[in-house]
């Protein structure tokens, strides 16, 4: 079946699309989008035959380019360097099923009103994963596209939560101080944006930097920190730096510290850094020691690394969906899963505390998630079940409800590449999920 | 403490008097080498800080250059695109302890007669890890050069024994026709070297190529080669394919085929690329499902992809030191291991079988391994124990000896790339293992 190859320029169009509707979130014009079963890997035949046809061939250079992303995001590994998130040795942790499990027939009001399902609101977001937890138990899940329960699956900027974490377990035990001045621990950003901007503002993205994360800009701060990073290539013509060690100290101020919350994962890179530079340990072997071996991950998880071996911690982290789940649920459970605590109980309540929702609110492009905050690299929505997210572009989502003893992991290669655009969906999605729980 | 930086000059000075001296093996004059604890590591500081400085960076592209290897060894995956070798889902299986384990100053004389230790040998050959089992159990296990247990490390041509063993099985069971001409597989090689040459003559590597494996040629094929699979960049002004399948094809005849014995990584991947044909799987996915899954590996391997996602079959196979030693007990036990038939006993007799040493030794640069053939990727000695061996450069050996109910894994990063330049003081060591393991 013939459909239209998607160039970028569309995906760019579709950006700008969402970017416009963020000020009038439920009137949203939806752009034209491609059909997500024609997408999908098995559709497209994208790097399959020994050698795949030229035009078939996935290369970083091209990942962006939609449908691309549906089998990059399945296979980030097989494109660049990568340094492995050991699951450590021991057996993995169990993962129950639950006696009931949720149907696929699940029925809840999309954000226009119109009735919908869980599959159908799977297939409308590009859906690769969903996995659902109540009280630790598998409740659903379910792979499309060809992702297998072993394959790491990108995060995107799911990443930067975990960097998130890290940091914030690190201030629990005095390792770190959120308000010192970031130069005090990476002397080499002494001159960049970063030197008098302190650890807590760029937990909260409230730094004044130079630097804008749009992807409908090719001149974008965000394509010469993805071209540092080694995952895009850099424009012709540009000067970009190779690593992220080379590339942060050249970014430069602007605007005042701590005045307004903007996203950029250039702050995460920074945390990512100093996280490393304090511990003498990489990225990756901190999240295997901390995280993936004392959850009793089921797999390896990896990171994307730059030309100098350095760690992309911001957008890098490729997991499996069981394995987020577990994490999840470690976050649900106040720290504790496992038969051990993995980070401290402090810890995840100054997560879920969330920064000041109207300071958040005088940001550009956030009234598409009105009521949220921005808080040490999690997306807090202030509700009464302390609800506490992750989330990255094209539709990753780590979603934690306590109060509900939910958790939800959706992984997604949407076409729009702003999670935003179908967050009023999702949130109609997370609810019927956490009635659906309370009532099983 | 200062030692000097070696150049690659010095390697293929080292390799250079290392082909000189294969005429007379017992006589060889030993090039001035690197001292060994200066070389690991910890020593060299290597990709240590973040970022490393820029003087201790490793990259593919200066790998070769002593002693960066001894680091990317253990970190192959860290510096280029790799696919997974997953190792199942299941429990790994049990590698038990011997109740009584070998001893480091197990004496034996050298090949020159003087005394020497099992951890001298180690030393003095680079080693990375070595792993000794007896009736498949361990009764030697030891780590150097900060080398860990769960860390795969790059096997170089031991990954070509992999390919014979998986091409072996599919002969076997009648999937490939040993005796048919390649073309017939890969209709793309019709026009290469390979158009009339028959699975057999690539499996023992008979065939008449123009191309030569010598590292201290910088213009020789196996450069040409290494640059087509990503793992080497190429050389200025040269004009190299970017994949393998591109690569191929534009190889030619010199020669003919079934006349002579010569060693040539490119015979290798004519082999995988067939076994991905008439599979229509990929590489990894065939180790994983056939071999590493089956064995109850502890930890998934990987294999190095080439700019297209082909996966270099030839050099590119990366795995743990247990890993290799359940892969050489399942070969010792004719093809079980874990419980289960995992490849026939018709396989594993057709490896060591062998091929016709008299011809074998009628081939250049082979009089260091007198004695020995090569058949279906494998090193077979023709000694009374039928040792099966698989070898890479650098120092690479699975050595399988079904009469002592031995298997030794050793990886090493021996600054002579030719493994044959220690193959005499090996052999001794191996069989000093063998002594002590029927007399433990």
């Amino acid at each position: 079946m013939p459909f239209p190859r998607l160039s970028f320029a569309l995906v760019s169009l579709a950006a700008t699309a969402a970017a416009l509707c963020m000020a009038s979130a439920s009137h949203a014009q939806a752009p034209q989008l491609p059909p997500p079963d024609a997408t999908q890997p098995a559709a497209t035949q994208l790097m399959e035959g020994f050698p795949p046809p030229p035009d078939k061939i996935v290369r970083l250079a091209n990942i962006l380019k939609y449908p691309n992303v549906r089998w990059a995001a399945q296979h980030l590994r097989e494109l660049g360097p990568t340094a492995t998130i050991w699951r450590g040795g021991g057996a993995p942790s169990a993962l129950p099923a639950a006696a009931r499990q949720l149907p696929d027939t699940l029925a809840f009001a999309d954000d226009k009103g119109a009735p919908t399902t869980l599959a159908d609101w799977q297939k409308a977001t590009y859906t690769d994963g969903l996995l659902v937890l109540h009280q630790g138990r598998v409740v659903y899940e379910r792979y499309h596209t060809g992702l297998q329960p072993q394959q790491p699956h990108v995060l995107w900027s799911m990443s930067k939560s975990l960097v998130g974490l890290l940091v914030t377990e690190l201030i629990q035990e005095g390792a770190i101080d959120a308000s010192a001045r970031i130069a005090r621990y990476l002397p080499e950003l002494a001159t960049s944006a970063w030197a008098d901007a302190t650890v807590q503002q760029a937990l909260d993205m409230t730094t004044g930097v130079k630097y804008a994360e749009d992807f409908a800009d090719p001149t974008s701060g965000v394509f010469q920190y993805l071209a540092a990073a080694g995952l895009q290539p850099a424009r012709p013509g540009s000067n970009v730096a190779k690593s992220m060690a080379e590339h942060l100290p050249t970014v430069q101020k602007e605007g005042e510290h701590g005045t307004a919350f903007a996203y950029k994962s250039v702050d995460t890179e920074v945390l990512g850094w100093l996280l490393q530079r304090v511990t003498g340990k990489s990225y990756a072997t901190l999240l295997s020691e901390r995280i993936w071996s004392k959850l009793g991950a089921q797999e390896d998880a990896y990171v994307f690394a730059d030309a100098n071996g350095g760690q992309v911690t911001s957008v890098g982290v490729n997991a499996t969906l069981r394995d987020l789940g577990r994490l999840g649920d470690m976050l649900r459970a106040n720290g504790r899963f496992n038969g051990q605590q993995i980070v401290s109980p402090a810890t995840v309540a100054e997560l879920r505390k969330g920064a000041d929702p109207a300071q958040f609110s005088k940001a550009p492009g956030t009234a598409l998630r009105a009521g949220y905050s921005y808080h040490n690299q999690w997306w807090v929505p202030h509700d009464a079940d302390s609800t506490l997210e992750a989330k990255g572009l094209m539709g990753q989502h780590l979603h934690i409800n306590p109060a509900a003893e939910l958790v939800v992991v959706k992984l997604s290669t949407h076409p729009v590449p702003n999670t935003a655009f179908t967050h009023a969906l999702d949130r109609q999605a997370f609810a019927a999920l956490a009635r659906a729980v309370r009532a099983n």
